[in-house]
């Protein structure tokens, strides 16, 4: 058995991780997100994906001295600085300190009735520039949906989908991409299983009309990690998630 | 971590909100709607939708000093006025007085078949001069299903629909908009996730014959929130929203 | 709070109610339906939406001296009067004494062949007719179903409703319009959203091998009313509702 | 309250009804199914309607002197007296008294694909001989999936069902049509609904294991009847309704 | 009554059957299959239908001197007599006795692309050859679904298989067809109803992560039969069924 | 009884299984996969399906000297490197001395514009040429629905399917193709049964917050083989499956 070694702590450097930040992941994680990689966050709509990639920027930006570019196809910059601002996060000061890059993409109706498709490689341009502006090293879209659902043939949806993630993976960034769970046109596609090193699942359950937010790694290419469901909250700080079961 | 401060009260100045009046809402809001951004009220037929977005607009106009137009895709303005006048409203008054303003919009079939869908535009000079009439802070379209069900491609609706939120946040009013839950084309279509600041869901569940309604914040961008499902009534004296359980 | 006034047995005069006569119902809804609206009963076949709608129509023509019209797409003249007649109703007695007016709307394949749809002007027409022959109070049509399961088109179907409703309110008649609960093609869509000031579902649910039938009243827009499930019966006397929950 | 009557025993005449001959239904019935009027019997493969449908024409012919027509659009005529020939029926002794008629409806490949659907004019023109022939009172149609399934327009369906019923109710005859619950076509459109006087289920449930044989008149027209769930035996007696909960 | 008889044991004889040789199945069929007549097979991947069918050839070419034709559209014959060779059946040796005559039918792309759908006709001649050629009495085919996965229209659909099992009980075999329950586009359509004199379903259900076989009859024209869910095994000696149920 | 034998251990040796190397596998399937057949594992996105694959892969060619080609449709080969690393496989190093050979195919937007569909020829050549150049005995395929997921008929789909089938029992390789359970375009179809020996399913289930991982073996043609669910663990030895339910 020449080529099989089981030293762990020699092969854990092999995948390497980038610390995220956000209280308890980096210890579910082992470690972090894949670093150079990009990872999907899937959830309703209030389960948290906005909040989560923005904190990934932030703390990227002001713990481990990465910078990052949040592009969003919702909100627009200075509404997201409003809303993250409670969480004590002050992104105004931090794009002036050229640590993060906010940058709104407006999908508009007449260029879509034109070509019936939002154009990938003006977007490739444009993070592009972003990117090397500030030399990021992190990068987030949020959200995919907004994107690609004027697609319908789902063979041009997923190649399309893989140039995305491979145009990312070359640029070298840790990405994170957001995407709506189970409704979406694109997870009801199933993309998560060809286009993701790492996905992760955000929850907000309902139960007895008492609601629980729930944190789960569907899938980690490469990495031991904790399987089970961990409890996360939203407060002042951010989120924090509570690895309260041990690991597999 | 220059940039990243603690201290909550002062934070909370910066996502402005806007109290709704309705008896136990802003308790769980944490201040009421958010200022100058469109909420998103879902529920299924007879939930409570019109009313409650009706008393946003009376208890602005009365006790808020915010005057409020009231646009009606269904019920016609002596309709509603006789609707909500057992809760204590007398909608011809307040119109009389300029505090508010209802305007019922009648979607016509024959509009439909030439043109194969309701124009926007007209909408929005429309409602512009609704607003402008009275000085209006509050807005309310009831319901946004009557507007756009005709449209078939989901990409020009999504288009749409955030022409419409942006219309909405550049008269920097307040407004409500509702929307059927689950059963509708556009929730179907996830649209909460694209274009709201703030979702509201309500529901008539019953169960073993009993009936309870219940409202749950979905999502609340920028803010805190009670986030657990809470009972409401509807009697005479119109919503109340029990908080009756603790803030996450 | 000038317009605001809590005197609730004042402003009860302000929402007419018509006492429907079924016995039990009157009760939940505090004084029957909206008068000079129309009110959508749902169910599945078997659930008793035409024995409602008859009884509603007999019972105004006996104890309240408003004539009916009672239009069937479905069942004949002659079967109705057979139908109900072991609940004690003598349509036909009924009919000569013109107290009521019975009419069958035969729904034709070559007319839906050549126009694709069926041509609701002609209905208002032979509607108006029956209703001023007799100086109809009361109008049933039974079932929605059956006259718009043609309609393809969504938006035009909700307009073409909309307009069969808002001809029905001009009419000044208290009206009942029979559905399709869940499986049919209008209630799939959320008809009842749109076009009804009053919903009421009947069920028949059956539970280790025992049924039970159940009414409840999904909505009632300007009117407090019982909410919950309350039990009904069929038999020789006709429907009886009873409410044996405590309103809410 | 002039043309209200409360005397049960003699209104009961007006809906007249025809004794199926079929053990403990006629109990639950009150007397049968509803005599010159097309009854719909309901239910999965295996669920026992052909054999239901069978042996309300054998006990017409011979307990009730009433000749029957069985039309059947998949078993041929003497596959169905081999498959009876265990429950002691003895169809070819019976068609040669001229009791009963068995007639087996065989469609073609090569009609179908070029008309697109079944000539409905030359099924009464068939029917029609085959009543005639032997004066019948009875007519059974197995089972209408095969007739129809080829329809896709659900309105002209529609229309076509009820030229069937109607034809039906012409000729005076008590008929019988089955067809498949759920998951056929034409039930999935709710056709019980628009065209059928009394629909009866029937179901083949396994439970644990076990399997159980329920009835249930899911509606009656004009009749009042058990409504409950009504286990059912196959034996070499035929079909036997055990009415073993009373009626509401 | 003249032609009601009750004596059993003589009608008994009408439907001839056929012992079908698997373990405990002829136990709870009273004898075996419908004897010239074809029985339907379903089943998920994996529950034991080629099995099954594979069985029923042997046992009647070695215990009844039944010849038999297997007619397979997925397995080759060399592996069909690998995957039973530990079930201690010798296919080859079987083959050269001319007991037994296995045939693969191979249905090409390019064979679909020109014609739309593959050639009954050519089947029915194929088909007759292999009887003709060692008298078979029993015929097999596996899967349908290959057959007539092609065929979009409903109607001609069943039009053709109607077809098929015409042509085997005019040629007198009896058949088993094996079909996917549930999932498969013919089950989905409800073709056991029309097409099939027996129908029995084999599961494989896991529970608490055991797994459990059970065999079902779904439908069995003209017989009394078991009607509950029987537990099988699958081991060194083929199929055996517990008849571990009374008969109903 | 001629041709039946009961001696198990001889038979046996009829269906030559290839043992996996998988850790518990090679137990429950009494001696592993199908020799010079295809196997097809299942399972949602991060169920293990990759690991097992390239688990399959490594443990042949470093265990029972059988070269391997793993032919990717996403992952690229140094990705795929890096993943496995941490589990002590050096891929690298295993393709240096060609015991295996890594294959990334990728699939192209504008080839699927052009053509519609993939090419399985040149597939066919390209997986033909890196078998022979390390003269592999096994063979991956990650993941078929990349593959097909641009084919709309059905037909097709399964004709393709089979001559991918047929192609690589030719080759006399034992392959793994891997596919996702239940949401897929493919394994929607029902394509287990129709393409493959052997079908295996991996489950990651969350239940209470605790996920545990299972494997089950869907079908087996030919063998006898544990049928219940057995968990299993990936840590950094790779799989290993518990055995321990006992045998059927
Ligand atoms: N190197 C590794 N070490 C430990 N666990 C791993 C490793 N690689 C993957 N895993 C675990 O195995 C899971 C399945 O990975 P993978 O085989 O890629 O799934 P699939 O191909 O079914 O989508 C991952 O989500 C992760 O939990
Ligand atoms: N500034 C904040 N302070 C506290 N909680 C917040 C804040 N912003 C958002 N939240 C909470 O987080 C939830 C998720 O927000 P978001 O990340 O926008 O969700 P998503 O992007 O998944 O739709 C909100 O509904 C709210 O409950
Ligand atoms: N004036 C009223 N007094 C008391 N209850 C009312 C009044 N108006 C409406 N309701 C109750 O509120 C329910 C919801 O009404 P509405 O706001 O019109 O629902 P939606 O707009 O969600 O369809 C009604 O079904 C009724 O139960
Ligand atoms: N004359 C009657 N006497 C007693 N019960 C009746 C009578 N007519 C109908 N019913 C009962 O009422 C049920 C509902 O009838 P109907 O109003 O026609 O239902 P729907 O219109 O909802 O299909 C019937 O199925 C039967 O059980
Ligand atoms: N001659 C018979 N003796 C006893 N039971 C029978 C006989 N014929 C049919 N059955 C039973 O009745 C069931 C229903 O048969 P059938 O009426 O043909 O059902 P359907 O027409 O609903 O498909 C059969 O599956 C079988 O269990
Ligand atoms: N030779 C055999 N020995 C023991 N068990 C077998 C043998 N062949 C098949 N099996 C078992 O029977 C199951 C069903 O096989 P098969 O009849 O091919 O199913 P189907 O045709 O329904 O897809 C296999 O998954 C396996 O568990
Ligand atoms: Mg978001
Ligand atoms: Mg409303
Ligand atoms: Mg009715
Ligand atoms: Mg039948
Ligand atoms: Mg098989
Ligand atoms: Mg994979």
């Amino acid at each position: 058995m020449a080529s099989v070694s089981n030293k762990r702590t020699t092969l854990k450097k092999i995948l390497p991780k980038t610390p995220s930040g956000i209280a308890g992941l980096d210890e579910i994680t082992e470690g972090g997100l894949p670093k150079g990689r990009p990872t999907l966050i899937c959830g309703a709509a209030g389960s948290g994906k906005t909040l989560f990639a923005i904190e990934f920027i932030v703390r990227g930006a002001l713990n481990y001295k990465e910078p990052g570019v949040f592009m969003a196809f919702e909100e627009k910059s200075d509404e997201l600085a409003i809303n993250v601002a409670s969480l004590g996060f002050d992104l105004e000061k931090l794009q002036k300190q050229n640590l993060i890059k906010l940058d709104h993409v407006h999908i508009d109706r007449s260029e879509i009735e034109e070509t019936g498709e939002y154009d990938l490689d003006g977007l490739f341009i444009r993070l592009g520039h972003a990117i090397d502006s500030i030399g990021a090293k992190r990068v987030v879209l949020d959200t995919i949906e907004n994107l690609f659902s004027g697609l319908g043939n789902e063979t041009i949806l997923r190649a399309e989908l893989r140039r995305l993630f491979g145009w990312l993976k070359e640029k070298g960034v840790t990405a994170i991409i957001t995407g709506e769970k189970g409704d979406g046109i694109l997870t009801r596609q199933g993309l998560e299983e060809y286009v993701s090193d790492c996905v992760i699942l955000l929850e907000h359950r309902v139960c007895n009309q008492i609601s629980t937010r729930l944190l789960r790694i569907i899938k980690y290419r490469g990495s031991i990690h904790g399987t089970n469901e961990y409890p996360f909250l939203i407060d002042e700080d951010g989120i924090s998630v509570l690895p309260i079961t041990s690991l597999t």
